[in-house]
């Protein structure tokens, strides 16, 4: 059944999602949403588009509903700033029913409750595709007003990675290839996993902000999130451009998954890997006499981490060797 | 010349707007933005999608990078903040070519001056048909902490709107039949500039929040942006489906150009007025007592108000008959 009007969406929309939330001082349902302020707000905004970030083919509506909210909620994580709320900008093409709306929301409504998140509002409009535009923000610290980020990297620093990287690129590499998506979910669920529903990795990063304001390290612990892959992404967190900063970067932890898959393929693995795209991993930079204590941090997250290298003048190398690859760019030829 | 990369998108985006602006602690170009914070802040999101709200046929790029940000400015505005910031995804459809982009940032960046905001940054995908999606912020006292708002309105109060109405409507009826959308300028100049770059009542919406704070009407002072045109408008500012409020509008001043364009078609132009869309004029509701006061406000205005009824127990009425339209639902049949 599909909604007949813009009142029906809503309705379904508020079926999920409480109107109110303490960080409202106004819900949504105005022109504007209010909210309560205070400290300094980090905001991100990331568009999820059929056929650029997904494939109504493989992602079931709930895979929508997720990803679209957690690729925005790891930008925030990843200034390791507290994720706190987020408005949606809604393009559907009239074709949805009301079973394809409900997982839709159930899927945000996972990441919503996981974070505790408000939703401030948003707008519907129609078009030929469907387009998911969501701008999250989360809540700093006065300790820590600027967030974490990228380029603050010196000679001698530890880089290091939260999360996995490839698994992703697996995902999108073995659902686009498949004729059968159940197949592919039964020979590499991890990848399917990854690709279809990430999970943002809010917490980490907002653990590693207050290790920042902890060791002093406001300005000297790097951190983003990898969306474009670690061969694209890391010269971006040493500013490499400006800085002449790389390093010779050693992956050697790479998924059993990949792993196999690569080697079915031919392919090299940790090239593989390096290159990856969507990983939604952390990747950081701290001072080397600090790296103990972060070590220490790291080995009780729950998702993996390694140590990728030491930054150095240069470009950045993988295992010896210049990468072959720079990356996805939606707009190169 | 067609842009080769992301990076050169990004190039001129960075020659139109710069990096930096008071309200920012950090500058766009990071996975987020921060935000100074301290006070409330009022937040919207609206899409501007081809097709849906706009032809390329007619809309030149400046005019589209103007009006999608322009609808967003409205709605910070019909709530009593000061205007500060925003953020953007834009999904082009790689057809667009430099000029094209140079334009849509001119007519962004002629409101980014006007209203002095920041852009926080925002996100690049590709797709068949051009998507703007805006999340505006701006900011409000601790006096008017919620901001203006609908759903205020008694028994009793005065209705009245900033602005014109049924222009918009004008200007997109004749560049969609026009085949010469420069003989349409020539035709109904005002009408066709209240489409294609209409001025948010930003300005006029602050000073209504500052008179709502000096007398004490900040849970009495209703506003809203009429985005939909006042037939489906109103009875949202009333809230008439909970409240059963209603009124009987008398609707009198409609701009010649309407006036002569109706005529010309035997339309009735007060009611092409009222059904309207698109306006973003400002509607809103005060206590009959405070009226005198507030008129004496609006008059110094440089764009016209009128009063456009008294809010009594019913339905919406326009010159004494129901209106025959409901207004534009994207997802009707």
């Amino acid at each position: 059944m599909r909604p007949a009007s813009e009142d029906d969406i809503l309705a379904i929309v508020s079926r999920h999602f409480p109107v109110g939330h303490p960080s409202l001082l106004l819900d949504r349902g105005d022109d504007c949403a209010v909210l309560r302020g205070g400290g300094p707000l980090a905001v991100t905004t990331d568009i999820f588009a059929e056929d650029a970030h997904f494939r109504r083919r493989y992602f079931s509506s709930f895979d929508i509903g997720w990803k679209s909210l957690a690729v925005n909620i790891s930008d925030v994580g990843s200034s390791g700033a507290k994720p706190s709320g987020f408005s949606i900008g809604l393009t559907l093409t009239g074709k949805e029913d009301v079973v394809w709306l409900e997982g839709f929301c159930a899927g945000m409504k996972a990441l919503t409750e996981r974070f505790d998140l408000a939703i401030s509002g948003g707008d519907l409009a129609r078009s030929s595709l469907l387009n998911v535009c969501v701008t999250a923000w989360g809540e700093l610290s006065e300790t820590l007003p600027r967030g974490l980020r990228r380029g603050v990297a010196q000679e001698g620093d530890v880089i290091f990675l939260v999360g996995n990287v490839g698994l992703a690129r697996l995902g999108l590499t073995a659902l686009e290839a498949a004729d059968d998506a159940e197949a592919c979910w039964e020979r590499c669920p991890v990848a399917c996993a990854q690709h279809l529903r990430p999970m943002p990795l809010a917490f980490e990063g907002m653990a590693l902000g207050r290790f920042a304001v902890e060791h002093g390290l406001q300005d000297r612990l790097g951190l983003m999130d990898v969306s474009d892959g670690l061969a694209r992404d890391l010269p971006r967190l040493l500013n490499s451009r400006k800085s002449g900063l790389g390093a010779d970067v050693v992956l050697d932890s790479v998924h059993p998954e990949v792993r196999e898959y690569c080697s079915g393929q031919g392919l090299d693995a940790v090239q593989f890997a390096f290159e990856g795209g969507e990983d939604y991993a952390l990747a950081g930079t701290c001072p080397a006499e600090e790296w103990q204590a972060l070590e220490a941090l790291l080995s009780g997250f729950a998702v993996p981490f390694s140590r990728l290298g030491t930054v150095r003048p240069g470009a950045v190398t993988l295992n010896g060797k210049a990468p072959s690859s720079a990356g996805f760019d939606h707009f190169s030829a």
